[in-house]
């Protein structure tokens, strides 16, 4: 995977996948898709989570997230049970469309963790030597 | 996964890995981590990799991003070929410590794509109806 993709100059299925202009999610052997989803007004990374292709359709088609929960085996309609409904407003996609980036509006108290914070990446990753720590960024919420 | 893990406030596996100051990654079956990289001054999204227990140890020893290269199955320092180096300026973890955020700044051309782009997210998914179809939001750099 380099420039050779493009100095080639040749249709294939790699150089439309990373240059053309169709959506041609590429889901894993898992049936699986990362996505990445971020604040849309402040451009904090919130959570990383799992797609399928029936979660990337609900969530282009009603403009709410879903996703693929591993846990539990199935769709997942982000908020459902907390209120923090995540609203599309606009979702990108990477060179060889196996990760998704959705930047959302989220409603309830503006969480995205399940623990009851802000962002899943509460905590830094410190290190002493070959010891490595983590030292907290974000104290639970009110409501965790 | 929800309030349960704090309510019950007691110790466990979950409830140590989530709100313990213990880094304990926890790497799939497949040996990998998901890890996104943000450039540091602009907070924005570079690029979605993986991160094997190895090159996690070496990123934290070295202070230089390494990910695990699934398509080549080598340990794979970021900008050995493209010089564009990813210097590590923070790490953070997730809630279950199986997701990874790499606060970087770039080397080289500043870009992290191997398209040359400075952001492997550079097509927007714009859907009309049930057609989606991906808009360019980077032309690729001059080195592309």
């Amino acid at each position: 995977m380099n420039e050779s993709v493009k100095s080639k100059a040749r249709p294939g299925a790699t150089s439309d996948r990373e240059e053309g202009g169709a959506f041609d999610p590429n889901f894993g052997a898992d049936g699986l898709a990362t996505c990445v989803t971020v604040d849309a007004s402040s451009g904090d990374v919130l959570m990383v989570a799992h797609m399928n292709e029936a979660a990337l359709r609900a969530t282009l088609a009603t403009g709410i997230v879903h996703y693929w929960s591993r846990s539990r085996g199935a769709l997942w309609r982000k908020g459902d049970t907390s209120g923090q409904t995540q609203t599309l407003v606009e979702m990108r996609v990477d060179c060889d469309q196996d990760a998704f980036l959705a930047f959302v509006t989220v409603g309830g108290d503006g969480g995205a963790c399940h623990t009851g914070r802000r962002s899943c990446f509460y905590r830094r990753v410190e290190t002493v030597g070959e010891t490595a720590r983590l030292t907290f960024i974000e104290a639970p919420s009110a409501n965790g």
